[in-house]
């Protein structure tokens, strides 16, 4: 495995590797502090890729004022080694300046997907996440990239993105890993005190509410479904609830009923303390 | 020299060129009525590149409402008569449908350099520019892509998107080709009546006054520039300014004086009835 800073470096480690193989190129983009749902999408790479390239960029573009960026949590070492385990060949780990070394005055903007969730949540920040995505698409040029179904929202828009402007990658949307309790794995995790962790469970456990819910109604109301979700996750008295919200998927249009949809995902964005956790489930509906 | 309409074609043409020489590609997109101007641009391509593409579309997404969109000129004969003779080996010519099958979400937005010029002119036409450029550049991928100096602005805002966007393609302006009398070429110069044509020679005779001007002072306000350029357009009667406007190059900051750039561009927009012709001049400035 090979650490590599430079945006030059890597295209030329990267097209040596194309001049001398037929392999393909997977991809997988982080902000590092790399847990065992990060491992698992670079396993998958390692699977389907002859060349697994990993970033590490935390992105301050995505970043609202008065979020996280400074406190993101960083652990390089660590993070070697979990990528070396699960089979990165190349770890691209640039400064900000490196990808930034002027101020950035081009904006990839996705409409529609980015104005419910966590876009309402977070203005600004999915033109950051299509930005920095198509940046990095444009220096790995991957065949495949890999992304965690945790950030559904950020796979439609990328996958949105990737349509729109005929970016030549496939996306690859791999499924959330959770801990043994059902806690959604997240770099963020790391923020929560103790009691916040275990109250935190409320989250995964009103997914599962939700998904015997649909599995046992053939019809029913975004609103029961929400307000089902809602008031579980109330009982948590440390649980300030951002959005519960119900749409279409992979639209993220507004469901109405089932006739319209196949498929729908149930997201939840919901803090403790100064910690903001996201959640969801993708429900296929039945006919 | 073979015409292509599918974005799939294409990609495999491409590759199989790719899979089987070591020349590089270089892509000229046009909006077609081609002429001379673009047929110098497709022999640049052709002396520097193994493999010539190039692309006939007339894309919507970058007229607004109003402007020349339904009756912009084509004639596929002509055009692929010049490509032919010009080097072409590829010419992509796709309709609407097979580059935008849905509504596009996705929108590349440069800020700054196109909120002046003709930016301020076509609110949202600089947008449909570098968003269908960054397609285009996906669907083909070029080492080269040529582009002429008379749209200098696009040459400015696709120069700044691909440094922003890290696009793999090296952009090489090429300059403005004029007619026998000065004006300078365009496919919207078909539009013209006999005596708006001989009326728009002003534009070019304005642009050589204000390089003498330049050449003659090494000290002098934009505003006297503007003046000059602005009363010289004044004296053909058919003559309706848009703009005259002096800024540095490439930047496209406003000019302040001598001391803080090397070149600025005079860029000049004006209608006669209702064709709408840009011209600009590139000026070193002596220190």
């Amino acid at each position: 495995m090979e650490v590599i800073h430079s945006i030059a470096d890597l295209r030329s480690r990267i097209s040596e590797y194309r001049r001398k193989n037929d392999g393909s190129v997977g991809f997988v983009p982080t902000m590092g502090y790399l847990h065992e749902g990060h491992a698992s999408l670079l396993r998958k790479a390692r699977s389907q890729s002859g060349l697994v390239v990993l970033s590490i960029f935390v992105n301050p573009l995505q970043f609202g004022p008065g979020e996280d960026f400074e406190r993101y949590p960083r652990n390089t070492e660590r993070d070697l080694e979990v990528a070396e385990a699960a089979g990165a060949d190349l770890v691209f780990m640039p400064t900000v300046s490196e990808m930034y070394p002027t101020p950035t005055r081009t904006t990839v903007a996705v409409s529609g997907l980015t104005s419910r969730l966590c876009g309402a949540s977070r203005p600004g920040h999915f033109d950051g996440v299509a930005t920095v995505v198509s940046k990095l698409f444009h220096i790995v040029q991957p065949d495949q990239a890999f992304f965690g179904l945790k950030d559904a929202q950020q796979v439609a828009v990328i996958q949105q993105m990737v349509q729109d402007l005929n970016l030549p990658v496939e996306i690859v949307p791999c499924p959330t890993l959770r801990e043994k309790d059902g806690l959604a794995m997240s770099s963020r995790n790391v923020y929560l005190s103790d009691e916040e962790r275990k109250q935190a469970l409320v989250l995964s456990q009103a997914l599962d509410k939700a998904k015997e819910f649909v599995q046992s109604r053939p019809n029913f109301h975004a609103a029961e479904l929400e307000n089902l979700v809602t008031s579980h996750i109330a009982s948590a008295p440390l649980a300030v609830i951002d959005y519960v919200e119900v749409l279409a998927f992979p639209s993220l249009e507004p469901f109405e009923n089932s006739t319209h949809t196949d498929s729908i995902i149930l997201a939840l964005a919901v803090k403790f303390g100064k910690t903001r956790l996201i959640d969801n489930v993708i429900l296929q509906l039945r006919k």
